[in-house]
């Protein structure tokens, strides 16, 4: 048996425990009944930490060493060569982290959960504030552990999103501010262009439900191996390539109702589902990166279920669906009032302009936390006081401010994923609507299968074979970039509002 | 740290490896989608060999050793001094085991079972006969890494109900035979006597598993710490005593409606719950055996739900649940109904007389296959031999007969367990009567709380601290025995039959 068959092998055990700790998380967030929590935070902190241990095991160390030399003149991109070169940086990252570090944070993170939900529901940051402090705490020894030269910041973007660094983002955000304060000015001025009325009206949950779900299958989501449940806080996670699950949330009216949740998730989903068999089980079964991942869940969401093309595919079906719920309504008046801009408190909620100054907000506070040089205490001031200068609101409670995310129950560092996610989802569609000129003719007619072969064919299949730009560069040809996002943006937005767009 | 500390600790992970896999195979049973089966045993044998190499490895051994130094002298029933007793006992038991027989039989369990189906479906034993024969030489080998010194069935029993041997287990039968045939024929001749037409009468499916849900909260199963699904074998699952889970199945009729099989199963499942927090993440975390857990779910179903006092609480609520389903029946008549005795091929839907019987002539096949004496091919015609001379019945195809259970896809021996809970249940219950004497009042108020506090206070809390003759012992004075079955099956049949009652 060669080194690299020894190599997978015991891979294959550490993707089994992962994803046994996946299965304990869903089964936590969609089946658990309450008294579960103590016995649950226990026995995924015992599969984090055996996963881990079996990781950075000197053993697997030397598999490595030999497993290198097994490769050495293979292609770049094949298959074996990927797996040593990807796990080669993992086991570096992960032999400085000490088990105990992920233990605790294991551990910490489902002792968070029931506090932040019982924190948000009072609206009350001091109750939240204790299991902050330690998040942070951990964050912040996890950096260190990491090692970083710049901005401890830099150490946790290492782990999420290799090769991208902390001045490259603060980089990217001053590009977003600087087209987006003005074009929400510019749109402010025609705000009464958009009736948004609809999504007001009230459509009945279990319906939204079906239809998210039959939607979400239409779109190319395989359901021999998924399935949707409800969740608090809408998620994927993938047990492997055979059974990658979504959940959605559900609400009362159009405007929270589960179908652009549920594509979000299926986005995600489609990407793990699309990953190739032949990396089962090792630790390029997944997406590329958080960002890389939410590339997709956003493409779906909004390039395409937030597109004029798709409305005009789905609009019959969901006035099929809600009868005389949607009298007065069509399909072009839906997706105007679907793409209503308007500041809001909440970042799931916000339209695709503001989306960004959400997580800038929070990517601001997280390397002031991660610095030192704002305390726990007053996250929800610095908080506030940033919603007022970017969104022009005040903060009514802490449930619509910093308590709104369930991200801190874990860790700092996962808001700017989703800006990444946004620029890298605009400039992959400039390359597939070069690839496929008729892509909005075929999206009307309810045929996503083009899409999705396309995805699957330059994205999905490789999981996490190459780093965030490394896949753009294959991709597109250059590294991420903000252009594309900023074109996109304009363009759609001026045409939602009917301004005349940029020449 | 003290070397029990340490050990405890040990144990603790084994533990967190044992209910991630028994989370793995719940949500296989309730919630998977097809797909996932393929990684999903990939991922229950890597957690299931895991936790075997961890309690079984060396360093275990020698912390054994330390623990028993330390607790010398501490109190038989403490809790220290049961846990190093129950896991040096365990341990030498999987010690013995090698690890591949463990993996051959994980393995080839998993092969049997779509055999079995297909199987059954076909009702063709010789389709199914090469795995038994796989079942039967597995069985033989775990026999001979157990040891034993008379009949290798006394190693299987080892390993599931210490304390009994082959010839106990001969003994009791033969009493139980000797009264369940004269029994049997005299209420043959009244058999007219108890009108059960009612139980063929359809009944809605969604209602029966809301009603069974009610009706066993009701008795005193904690939903804060467990839920209810749907699978097609019901069954129960512990991950700790916060999480204890029923299934339940549902038919069309009153026959084979939910609620017997619910209350069946939260039988289990209180026992479950009931153990105590001092316990939680060791070996002893469980209730003390197959037999002593299936006491608890047969006297919920049997000596609780079909009892007089039970449906005098319970119809009204039936009714009120059902309406005009159930017209003409009143409470007598409706348990009249659930008690009707009669011969039939299948064991699960046997009454309580002719239960035993069924079990009976499993555990004597049993025997001869392991001795060598039946070959596997005859397995079917020893059977119907059997089900004739026992139950009076001629079996009409496999499917009928030795095919009907899934036992025999994974090893011999289980069987002796549902009578050995029969047995143990009813001895309790005289305890219970001579401690509560009012408890059929209670009963019939839907006053079950006196009879749970009774168990759990004097054996739900012990975990498996305590062999099943230990625990008989502490609790009723003597270890098991057939006697007090005998009185009760005696008295409440003839009750049932309107006989006169035995001086």
């Amino acid at each position: 048996m060669s080194a690299l068959d020894r190599l997978r092998q015991a891979l294959a055990e550490v993707a089994d425990l992962e994803r046994s700790a996946a299965v304990l998380l869903w089964d936590e967030e969609t089946q658990m009944p309450p008294g579960g929590v103590e016995d649950r935070a226990n026995a995924l902190a015992t599969l984090r930490r055996l996963a881990h241990e079996r990781f950075t095991a000197p053993e697997l160390g030397r598999l490595l060493d030999a497993a290198e030399r097994e490769v050495e003149g293979m292609p770049y991109d094949s298959d074996d060569a990927s797996l040593v070169r990807v796990v080669r940086r993992d086991y570096e990252l992960d032999t400085r982290i000490p088990a105990e570090l992920v233990g605790e944070q294991a551990r910490a993170s489902a002792r968070a959960r029931p506090i932040w939900q019982e924190a948000r529901r009072r609206s009350d940051w001091s109750m939240f504030a204790p299991a902050m402090a330690t998040t942070v705490e951990l964050s912040r020894r996890l950096a260190e552990s990491v090692g970083y030269t710049g901005h401890p910041y830099d150490a946790l973007l290492k782990l999420n999103e290799p090769g991208i660094t902390t001045a490259q983002v603060e980089g990217f955000y001053a590009q977003l501010r600087d087209v987006i304060v003005p074009l929400l000015r510019e749109l402010g001025a025609v705000a009464d262009r958009v009736d948004a009325s609809v999504m007001d009206r009230p459509c009945d949950p279990t319906i939204q439900v079906g239809f998210a779900l039959e939607t979400v299958r239409a779109l190319g989501y395989d359901l021999e191996r998924g399935r949707q449940d409800l969740s608090a806080h809408p998620f994927t996670v993938s047990f492997g390539p055979g059974d990658v699950r979504i959940t959605t949330r559900v609400g009362r009216s159009f405007g929270d109702s589960a179908l652009l949740s549920s594509i979000h998730e299926a986005g995600h989903a489609m990407y793990e589902q699309g990953v190739s068999r032949s990396l089962d089980r090792t630790p390029l079964c997944h997406g590329a990166s958080p960002g890389v991942h939410e590339s997709q869940s956003r493409l779906w969401e909004n390039l395409v279920g937030r597109s004029r093309p798709f409305w005009e595919w789905c609009f019959p079906r969901l006035r099929a669906a809600f009868k005389e719920a949607l009298d007065g309504v069509d399909a072009e008046g839906f997706w105007r009032a679907v793409n209503r801009v308007r500041p809001s408190y909440i970042r799931v909620d916000a339209d695709e302009v503001t989306y960004n100054l959400h997580t800038l907000l929070r990517f601001e506070i997280e390397k002031e936390l991660l610095e030192g040089s704002l305390d726990v205490a007053v996250v929800p001031r610095a908080w506030n006081q940033r919603v007022g200068s970017y969104l022009g609101l005040e903060v009514p409670d802490d449930a619509h401010g910093a308590l709104q995310d369930i991200h801190w129950c874990t860790r700092l560092g996962g808001f700017v994923g989703y800006t990444l996610g946004n620029l890298i989802g605009a400039q992959l569609m400039e390359v597939v609507r070069r690839d496929v000129p008729d892509l909005d003719a075929r999206l009307a007619e309810g045929e996503f299968r083009l899409l999705l072969e396309w995805l699957q064919q330059h994205l999905y299949r490789h999981g996490r074979k190459f780093t965030p730009n490394e896949l753009m560069e294959r991709v597109t040809g250059q590294a991420i970039s903000a252009e594309p996002w900023i074109r996109y943006i304009r363009s759609k937005f001026r045409d939602v509002y009917g301004l005349a767009r940029p020449s």
